[in-house]
């Protein structure tokens, strides 16, 4: 096989690249931006070699701790549980949130081989006992394995005397209603509150 | 800037990609498919550092020749002229075209400084002069340059007692009348051909 079809081959493993795309982006760094494909590459095989796991929160990092656990500014009293570094990247650039979090990087999956072991528990055990938290916020996902997660987590905090809270579900700021679906509309409804 | 943002960031690099799916992908290498990521980044490495042009067709190859060039199943008196590698890939896996290649790697573009000289017609008139070529079929693109280059190319052909021919233009092949564009309408029915 020629290094470009190994190119258009290996590209294909990123999510979201067929065939096509992955022929149309060798060729553009090999005809077009053969500089860029170096500097891609070296900082793929640093990343690759380099990146680890936050000792505080379980977030990719290359260094000790994570950019959010080594600042001075942010609130260790509240703890946000997320499922993925991609949940944490979208609650910094939307929400106020100044407190810390906790990346699960993944979610309870029995069948799965997925449990509490593999979501780092051990540590955010030991986030709970040495009395930093006061509010645990769970942010995991609205799916079934999300909501289990969330449970079990609760049930783990809550000895502790440690307040816990859910992200509230319902119908998306500026989404009309005939078009939320009807698991969503009935969870607003059930999660209604007085208004003011 | 972390190791992480950084090959967020160089991720965009690549056509069609956006922050949002570049930290999909980012995710996804650190995450899922560490060894892919150096599997990846290897070979793009490799890619950028090794492939050059084909010495006779200008197609990407490592290697002296490419694969159709060193082919001895491929017919060296039908010479077909494309702007992109991409264009053979395309013409290989749809037609049923046994003869050569000939990749511009662009199109005449006087305003973007792209001569003659840059689409490497030099070696393409040595490839007239040799006295192998007897048909040049024109493959460039249906664009205004793409034209343009053909109609250049054709008057250096001729001369040599090449027979030149262009490939054709119309309603594509399941195409709807009513969906066409009227530009490829009117060249469709400029070129209509006795029925048979």
């Amino acid at each position: 096989m020629s290094l470009v079809d190994g190119l258009i081959r290996e590209l294909q493993r990123l999510p979201g690249v067929g065939p096509k795309s992955a022929r149309r982006m060798a060729y553009h760094l090999l005809v077009r931006d053969r500089d860029g494909a170096f500097e891609l590459a070296t900082i793929m095989k640093r990343a690759a070699d380099e990146v680890g796991h936050c000792s505080l929160c379980r977030n990719l990092t290359e260094k000790e701790l994570c950019d959010i656990c080594a600042s001075h500014k942010r609130n260790r009293q509240q703890l946000c549980v997320v499922e993925s570094s991609a949940d944490v990247q979208a609650i910094e650039s939307a929400a106020e949130y100044q407190g810390t979090y906790f990346v699960l990087m993944g979610h309870l999956s029995p069948l799965d081989g997925v449990g509490p072991e593999e979501l780092g528990i051990e540590l955010l055990e030991q986030r709970f006992q040495s009395g930093d938290v006061t509010e645990l916020i769970l942010a995991t996902n609205a799916t079934l394995e999300g909501n289990v997660t969330a449970q079990y987590i609760a049930s783990l905090a809550e000895p502790a005397g440690i307040s816990v809270t859910r992200i509230a579900h319902g119908v998306p700021m500026g989404g009309e209603l005939e078009f939320v679906d009807g698991h969503t509309l009935r969870a607003a409804f059930t999660s209604r509150r007085e208004f003011d």
